[in-house]
């Protein structure tokens, strides 16, 4: 099986109405051009900062979700909706929603791994001020085989993306927004990796770089295929990426380096 | 803590007496120039091919180890021996012997996972048509503190470079022949991200390569410190590669981004 999907890199501004809108209409023209599967970074409705969230946090359904689940619907694609800061009671998550081709939410991964890091004249970022760590994994099922969610961060541990490829994803989706510390450092490093060791598809979905911005994301969204080779790449500016997903080419990969086949579970 | 390390880029022949001279006298000059671990690549001392194996596998104690084991007393040096083919009843392992500053064998790591993969215009081999596959994980105590050692293909598997991690290891040596095909695709990708995933030291120690050799190993010999950094790296010639390890260093990387604290074991 093969299908094409499409990643949004988006320049998120500080106005939820306008951020709507212009990603909305970015939705519409990846469908346009035939993508299945599109995807949007990280906090694509939120500057990137704790003082933010809880103002632009929706619950659920809010805003955001109900118009991303009406494109989804409308266009017929699947939909994985980046992140928005997520309120629940008292709480507040970093979560992605995935929308089906018929707009209903199918899944919902509540990052997992909060970023709380502070590097010497570098980022320094503490998620856990304001939000909340989920407490699960996440693979959907989809007519795109099974897909798995995990949110920046969370593609720092190894252990997360073996999981999901053990459960049967093929494909790994991660809304991100590395910074300009880790992003030169440890992006495409970390992206092929989980990709290569795992013999999967990996998109890193990034905002779009802005200098100007509240936060300064380090863009260079990517596609990655099994055999850990970047196959598509977006610059730094706001732009849709498009790649192909190709499940033919990760059968030959596992069959001929079967990775996957070697583990000696017992041994770890 | 810090210490010099290097790898002796071995180019190997297919005479034992002749590798055991040269290499030896490589080992004498790394530790004439202040290393206080030097390692050796897979199969130093055997063509790396499966008719190979049973005509040059030695029993513990043989004369390679003997030799080994007298050199790191010699010197002073902790050494870990690449690996052999080593005898053991009627079963072949790969095996790294790890030699302390007495020449006493503090270690044995069996690889644990062989290789036997068959890439189509690419690298067809199937060690498990001679070998037997180790059945533990290898963590030595030094007093340059844990380090784990595992061989080549062993590498593959993030789980088994996470367990050494938890286990202590600050240091992973991996003695390696990349080929190829897999070298240029893999080998500096899998060093970087173990070494940034573990937040660990990390040196991949591979034999020089040989267009008119039985194999022709990639080289590129590495040492990768807890950033994911290559801090030295050989060629393709036969060599001596020296780096320094610095456990401030990894103490600072692993406060800043405390990548193993943040673990959440309950979700894998």
């Amino acid at each position: 099986m093969k299908f094409k999907i499409a990643v949004v890199q988006f320049k998120t501004g500080d106005s939820q109405e306008d951020n709507l809108t212009r990603v909305s209409a970015l939705i519409r023209k990846a469908a346009g051009n035939k993508a299945e599967l599109v995807v949007l970074p990280e906090m694509f409705n939120c500057p990137y900062r704790n003082d933010f969230f809880p103002v632009f946090a929706e619950s659920f359904p809010g805003k955001t979700t109900s118009a991303l689940a009406d494109l989804a619907k409308e266009l017929g694609i699947y939909l994985i909706g980046g992140s928005i800061p997520e309120q629940d009671g008292n709480e507040l998550f970093n979560t992605s929603f995935i929308f089906d081709r018929s707009g209903e939410v199918i899944g919902k991964h509540r990052k997992a791994h909060l970023f709380d890091v502070c590097i010497e004249n570098g980022i320094c970022f503490k998620e856990s001020e304001t939000l909340v760590a989920g407490d699960k994994f996440t693979v959907v099922d989809t007519d795109l085989g099974k897909i798995g969610v995990a949110i920046c961060y969370d593609m720092r541990f190894p252990e997360l993306i073996r999981k999901m490829a053990l459960t049967g994803a093929k494909l790994i989706v991660v809304p991100a927004a590395f910074n300009m510390t880790t992003g030169p450092a440890h992006w495409h490093l970390t992206a092929r990796s989980r990709a290569l060791d795992n013999q999967v598809y990996f998109i890193a979905a990034s905002p779009a770089r802005d200098y100007e911005g509240v936060y300064t994301a380090f863009g260079h969204s990517l596609l990655v295929n099994p055999w850990g080779t970047i196959v598509a790449e977006a610059g730094e500016a706001e732009t849709i990426l498009y790649g192909e997903v190709d499940y033919s080419y990760l059968d030959k990969v596992r069959a001929e380096l079967p990775l996957l086949q070697h583990r000696r579970e017992e041994l770890y």
